[in-house]
């Protein structure tokens, strides 16, 4: 592979690009939140739309593989490099472009933090609403690439529905823009939307025009603490039929309970809690406390073991901290999380929630369940050892059954995390050969020479 | 073209489809609500996927274009019969395959009735908010391939945002099930919302799984009459620029209120008015007067005439009537109304306004401007006479500008109607080549006989 060749032309091209390939760099962008590893071979750093383009024209001249990257916090591989390429990353794109309250949008690089667009927006009273548990540290690019969510999807969507254009470079190095600036727009086939979530195979995305809506003034967080599963479950299936749509409503299961137990000395958890819900209203101040008392009506029930409510900041913080800890509480509890990420219809939770119960016991693996359970997203996670072979067969054999009753109860693979390196395999088990062809004609159209993000989100052929 | 091979092939086909070509159902079919006909020469009525599965794939075997079509209500010639085409008529399939009120979604055929939707999810509290003025008797296939919108897409958004998933029938005869059931899912490229407003050109769509969301229990409706289109465009920004949505704002200009005041007697509106806007808001009961409050002070300013408020459904009809009266009153100015579409940022909403009040002066044209303002969304109408071959060449020029302009503003051609026969020379203005070159790549990917709905959405080659 030429990169030699490749790394000179990017230096004397017009827009010269900064790349490094020293071992420190490479190791600092060898990986993202997956737990593997694939040394790439350069790392590039463009400034500008104009390098992007540089580095994709050039790419396809030489066959190198780009691999774009925001912050490497995705959870499936999206941002892992490939063997022998160049990893693209977008944080010297960082530009907010143009905010324009009045007309409520915003047009950023790539590479701007997620949680800058929403602090940008709150200045003027206004709002960008996908929240990943990444934003303070994630790039709008990835989020894009995967289209995003977070907590307050329930109330307000993903990053797809607040996309309004894109400026992109396709793999084939054609500059395009997508999409428009204003809410309507019905010009041609909506390639807006066929990027947003194609995980850096199709385009890499250099700019974004966002739609932002008003902001919420207040915001209330209430905390139900469950005797068990199906109580937690049946509430927020109660929540979800009743019309008062919360912005957040989490789930923990028993084990995600118990983890926070050993974990965490304060973590504020009455009793025989086994389950729990939080739940987060918005809107206006005089209006909350009518979405409290509905919310309040609807939670309640005889596995109820405790409700709270929290006005203020700390409050919040000490309501939400039990989800917070989960992750490094998790940790704990085995060396490797294999950490899905299902839907089901939200009436099929409990069904689902306790067919993995079943699978812990089964398949004698720890399985720790919570997530955006309003959206009936659940992140799944098998608690491992990756040394013990036949542990690691035992985890398989229960994954593929997972997806396969995730399947049978009408949901899909993924909510939010993306397919990956990861999920590439279990593809086919929910899109079927026609669809599957169709993606791939796709990926030949925009990126035939298949330079960006090999090996990812399509299934190997053959 | 073997016609009648075609036509035998389809009467001994496994799934048998309905087909007539008398002259009587061929005159019907002719036209939609463009002033253009064609005559098919046949017209399909698929009952079931199966028969459509069938159609598509003999059409391809003897390469007859298909042009699928709802009710045929649309504005710009997509329904309208391609030369030597079949028409595919939906109206057959028009059975709700399952409501699933606590999941909130609903399965339905293409030629479901869109009111119908609407009326089914209301039965159980819930609400389908795309409401196209055609949707009493258009059909959600329709509103699926051109993303119908209608007044309350303000705050609600487009039939795009309310499709979970599809099944349908590629150009190349591929049966595809796209997206999925639940509200969050990021499995492969998202092809859902590339079908949808992809014009009949890439697939018929045969089935869709659509979200439905809480109904509001309240509609209040406002109507603000002003002195001039500058009053009531100003008040427009001041309402889209604090935190109310209203779920519809129309605006009407001078040139529509002197057309409904000269055709409609019992008009209703004060003297003196020049434009007027129609402000609806929804919610919760308790909640509106806030709202009224918050929109009363935000429309009010000294060019403001008179502002009413309906609280039934007779003062509500009494408030639209001139807005509802438009259609028909404008088809008196003169014979023939070019129906246009554009969207551009709400602030400029006023320099478009003036731009066309100018823009009639100086071609001697009638142009009368009304529409979705809250979304920056009018419908600007040249009232021409077709047999006057000067005034004709006067509104084509005048409306090459009327283009220029909305993109110079930063807007788009289309909001909701689309492209179809009518735009698709202009569609160049806004799209640059390498987009056209990936649309004509998806068209030829999915349609490689390009069979379906020829002379379509894309501009012709060469």
């Amino acid at each position: 592979m030429p990169l030699p060749d490749f790394l000179a032309a990017l230096a004397h091209a017009p827009a010269a690009v900064h790349v490094l390939s020293d071992p420190d760099t490479l190791a600092i962008y060898a990986c993202d939140e997956t737990p593997k590893r694939c040394t790439p071979r350069a790392v590039a750093f463009p400034r500008a739309h104009a390098e992007v383009l540089e580095l994709v024209r050039l790419a396809n001249a030489y066959r190198i593989p780009l691999v774009a990257r925001g912050a490497g916090s995705g959870n499936v591989g999206g941002a892992l490099p490939a063997p022998d390429s160049v990893v693209v990353s977008f944080e010297c794109m960082d530009a907010i472009l143009e905010f324009d309250p009045d007309n409520r949008l915003m047009v950023v690089e790539a590479g701007v933090v997620t949680e800058r667009i929403e602090q940008t927006a709150r200045s003027r009273g206004l709002m960008y609403p996908p929240d990943p548990g990444s934003a303070p540290y994630c790039r709008i690019g990835g989020n894009l690439a995967m289209n995003a969510a977070g907590p307050r999807a329930v109330k307000y969507g993903t990053t797809r529905d607040y996309v309004l254009g894109l400026r992109a470079v396709t793999g084939a190095g054609a500059e395009i823009r997508t999409g428009c600036r204003t809410t309507k727009g019905v010009t041609g086939y909506d390639l807006t939307r066929l990027l947003v979530g194609s995980e850096g195979t199709l385009a890499l995305i250099t700019e974004a025009t966002l739609r932002l809506i008003p902001a919420p003034r207040a915001l209330i967080t209430l905390r139900a603490c469950y005797n068990s599963n199906d109580a937690a479950l049946a509430a927020c299936a109660r929540v979800m039929t009743q019309p008062v749509i919360p912005c957040a409503l989490e789930f923990m299961d028993r084990l995600s309970i118990e983890a926070v137990r050993s974990q965490l000395p304060d973590h504020g958890l009455p009793q025989g809690t086994q389950a729990l819900l939080i739940i987060e209203a918005d809107g206006e101040t005089h209006d909350l406390p009518r979405q409290i008392a509905a919310l309040t009506n609807t939670l309640t029930d005889s596995g109820l073991i405790e409700l709270r409510e929290a006005h203020d900041a700390e409050e919040t913080r000490t309501l939400w901290r039990a989800r917070k800890s989960l992750s490094h509480a998790v940790k704990q509890i085995a060396p490797l999380k294999i950490n899905e990420d299902i839907v089901v219809p939200i009436m099929r939770l409990s069904e689902m929630v306790a067919f993995l119960e079943a699978q812990a016991r089964g398949y004698q693996l720890p399985i720790v369940s919570f997530g955006h359970a309003g959206n009936g997203n659940l992140h799944v996670n098998l608690m491992v050892r990756p040394d013990d072979a036949r542990e690691m067969a035992r985890a398989r054999a229960c994954l593929l059954e997972i997806f396969e009753k995730t399947l049978a109860l009408g949901g899909t693979l993924s909510g939010e995390h993306g397919i990956g390196t990861e999920k590439r395999e279990f593809l086919p088990l929910e899109i079927a050969p026609p669809a599957l062809d169709l993606m791939r004609g796709l990926k030949a159209l925009f990126d035939p020479n298949g330079i960006l993000n090999p090996g990812k989100l399509l299934p190997e052929t053959g």
